[in-house]
C-alpha cells in the first residue's frame, strides 16, 4: 500500500483490510505520539464535514503529525476560477499526503492521476467513501470477534448511500449474508445485487423493518432524506418506516451491534443511545484508529 | 479540578482560583513547551471569536499541545441536521478536552453533561465566560498585588455583559467594593446586587461616570451596543456619556489600571492606549497564561 | 534581518536576498524538522488565498512550528467593528511572527508599526508581496544558476500586478533587461519605467506577445482580468493575445523558463504543463524553502 492512493475501497486487497485491522488494533492499544513526526497531511474539505475532517485530524495529530488545509471551498482559489487540476498540483507541494472531500464524483481518482503524492479520499459526492468502510469493518471485527459469514443488514437510503455501497463490497470478501431494507424508491441499485450474484452471496430485499431485526449481526443505518424523493407525499409515508426505536431490539440477538456512519437526525431514537446495541458513537472512536493505520500503510511508516 | 468541566466561574472555589493564578504566574516566568505534548484539543466555535479562540490556540500550541476544531457553525455537521448532543459525543472520541464557544444560553453546560471529556466553556451567549474572569482576576493581582479590598468600577452595558458578571461573583471573594456605572436601561440586574448584600458587600450604583474614575483601583469597561436599546433616543443620548477619555484620568490613583475584556469600539479613546493606567492589551496576553494554567489544572498535567 | 518585518521587497538589500537565497537553498536540501520548535506564527489572512496560506503553513510546520489564525475576515473581530489596529496589538501578545494579507494597499505597513513582533507581508491589495519575490527570485536563481544579465519578459497585466511590480524592483538590483507585454489598457506604470531609467537599465514595451519569447531567459506570465478594463469590448479583442500556446515555444532558448504566480486562469495552455519550460508548479514549492529562509532569518533562527 506504501505510496498508494485510496480512492475506492476496492483499490485495497483482503489482505490489505486485514493488515490495516491489524494495525489499528495495534495503534489502538499502544499510542504512539511521534510515529507521524515532520509529517504534513493536506486536509482538502472543498465541501465541509465535521466529523471525517476532525477524525482525521485527531488520527494524524495524535501521532504528531500536522494538518494544512481548508474546510469549505469558498477559503479556496476555486474562487478565483482555478481547476481541480492546478489546485492539486500545487497542494502536492506542500504536503505528504492529501486527504479530500468533494462534491463532484470521480474527483478524488482524478485528482489521484493528478498528484505527486498519494490522495486518500474522504468522499466524492455519492460515490466512495474508502476510510469510513474500514472503520466500518474495525468496528464489526471488534464487536463480532470475526467477520466472516455475519448477518448484515443494511437499512435506509440503500440508493444514493455511498457507505452501504462500499460497506458491500468490503464485507463480501468475508462471505456475508446480506438484508436490504429500504423505502421503495430508495432501493439497491441493481449493479451491487448482480456483484453479490456473481460472487454466489446472499441478500434478500425487504420494505418491512422491524421483522428483520432478530436476524441480524450488524445493524447498518442510513439517514433517509427528504430531497431523495421525487415525491413529497411518497416520503411522508415513509419517512417513520426505517426509524429505530427501542421496543424493535427486543428479539435481537445479543451480540447484535447497530452501526450508523452519522450523523444522524432521527432513524435511531435516542433511547436507543444507552442500549448494549448502540455502538455508533464507539464506531466514530474506531474511525481515528483506523484512519491511523491507513496513513501509517501509505505513507511507509512503521 | 483534575477532570472537572469549567461551565461556570461558580464551579471552582475562591481556592481553585488561587492554586490557578499561582500556576499562570508560573508559566508566565517559566515557559513549559511540552507540557501539553500529545494532547489534543477540540475548539469548537460555534459562533466566531477571534480573539478567544486565538487566545487558546496560543495557550495550547505554545505548551505542546495540539487543536482541531472549527472556527464558525457553518462549517460544523450543524447545518446537516445533527443535535449538540451528538455533536459533543462524537468529538469527545477525538480530544482530550473540548473548549466550546456557543450563542445558546446553557449549551456548555448541556455540553459538559453530555461529553466524557471535560468541557471549558468559552462564552455561552450572555451567560458565562469563565475564563476571562481568570484571566481578569491574573490582571488585577498583578497589578495590584493583592486582590482584597479593592475599589472594582464596571462601565456600560451591566445588564447584558457576561463578562462583568462573572468578575462580580469571582471578586466577591475578596471583599471588593463595587461602583456600578450604566445607563438605566443597561443597569446591574437585581440578582448579583441581592447576591452581593447577602455576602455583606457594598456596591453603589452611578449613571455619572466622571466623578467616580478618582476612587477606583479598577476600572473595568465595556461596549455599549446599540441593538441593547429599544429607543434609539435614548441609545444617541447615552452612548458617549460612558466613553472613558484621557482628561478623566487626571484625578485617578496612581496605580489604577483600566481593563477591558475586548473588542472595544469606542469606549476607550485611543489616546489613552500610551498612558500608564491602560492595561486592556497586556491583559489580552495574561489570558494565554491563565488560559494555560486552566488546562493544565483539569488534564492534571504537572 | 532579525527582528525587522518584511512588507516590501525594498525593506530588505541585495545582500539580504542573497543570504536568504543562499538559506533556501540550504532548507531545500538539509530539511531541519525542529528549526521552529516552541515558535507560534500567526496567519491572519482577512482575504482568503489556499496558495499563499498554505504554502507558509507548510513552511511552518515543517520545520517544527505552529500556526494559529483565521482564513477570512469573517471569521474576525472585524465583524464586530474592532480595528486593525486593535487586532494587531491583541494578535501580537499571542505568537512570535504574523503573516498577513489585507485587502487594503498599506495595511501591512500600518500593521508593522503597531505590532511589538515581526510582520510578513502576505499581499496587501494591489500593493506588494514580497515573500512572492523572494521565491521568483529562488526560481530564476535555480533555473538560470545565475541573477545577472538576464532578459526577463513580464507579461499581462502589468499595471495590477503586484507580483511584477516586486519582482521589477528586486530584479533591478541585478543588470536585467526587461521586455513588457500587455494590453494598451494593461501597461507598466510610468513610475517604475522611471525606476529602471533612473538605474540606467534597459526595458523595451510592447504589445505583440510572440515575437519577443524568443529574447527571453524568463517568461513571467500573470492574469488578465476582466475588471481591469473598463471597456468590454477592449477585453474581448485582447484577452487571448496575452496567452501562451505550445507553438510559441518553438524558437525559445533552451534554458528558458516560464513563471506564473498562480492561479492561472487560461493564460497558459495546459498543453505547456509538460514542456521543459513550464516551472510554475515548481516554483511553487520553490515559495516553502524561501519561506522558510524569511522566517528563519526574521526571528534569528540557525
Amino acid at each position: 500500500m506504501n505510496g498508494k492512493s485510496l480512492v475506492s475501497i476496492t483499490d485495497f486487497s483482503k489482505e490489505n483490510y486485514l493488515e490495516i485491522l491489524d494495525l489499528a488494533k495495534e495503534f489502538e492499544s499502544r499510542p504512539n505520539p511521534d510515529l507521524f513526526r515532520g509529517k504534513v497531511v493536506g486536509s482538502l474539505f472543498f465541501e465541509p464535514s465535521t466529523r471525517t475532517r476532525l477524525s482525521f485530524e485527531s488520527a494524524v495529530t495524535r501521532m504528531g503529525g500536522r494538518i494544512i488545509g481548508f474546510t469549505e471551498a469558498s477559503s479556496s482559489s476555486v474562487t478565483k476560477g482555478e481547476t481541480l487540476y492546478d489546485t492539486i498540483k500545487i497542494v502536492s507541494n506542500y504536503c505528504d499526503l492529501i486527504v479530500m472531500r468533494h462534491a463532484m464524483e470521480g474527483s478524488a481518482r482524478y485528482a489521484s492521476e493528478v498528484a505527486s503524492i498519494p490522495i486518500i479520499n474522504a468522499g466524492d459526492g455519492a460515490n466512495q467513501h474508502p476510510t469510513q468502510t474500514m472503520l466500518d469493518l474495525y468496528s464489526i471485527q471488534k464487536t463480532q470477534n470475526k467477520l466472516e459469514n455475519l448477518n448484515i443488514c443494511l437499512v435506509g437510503d440503500l440508493k444514493y448511500g455511498r457507505t452501504v455501497h462500499s460497506l458491500l463490497m468490503a464485507m463480501s470478501e468475508f462471505n456475508s449474508t446480506f438484508h436490504f431494507v429500504s423505502p421503495k424508491e430508495l432501493k439497491m441499485p441493481m449493479v451491487y445485487k448482480l456483484f453479490l450474484e456473481n460472487r454466489g452471496l446472499k441478500y434478500e430485499e425487504h420494505t418491512e423493518f422491524n421483522d428483520i431485526v432478530k436476524e441480524a449481526d450488524v445493524i447498518y443505518m442510513t439517514r433517509v432524506q427528504k430531497e431523495r424523493f421525487s415525491d413529497p407525499i411518497e416520503y411522508e409515508k415513509t419517512k417513520n418506516a426505517y426509524n429505530l426505536k427501542k421496543d424493535m431490539l427486543k428479539n435481537a440477538k445479543p451480540g447484535m451491534k447497530i452501526l450508523h456512519p452519522l450523523p444522524r437526525v432521527n432513524e435511531i431514537h435516542t433511547e436507543i443511545d444507552s442500549t448494549p446495541q448502540a455502538y455508533y458513537f464507539t464506531q466514530a472512536l474506531n474511525g481515528v484508529f483506523a484512519r491511523q493505520a491507513i496513513i501509517a500503510k501509505i505513507l511507509g511508516l512503521k
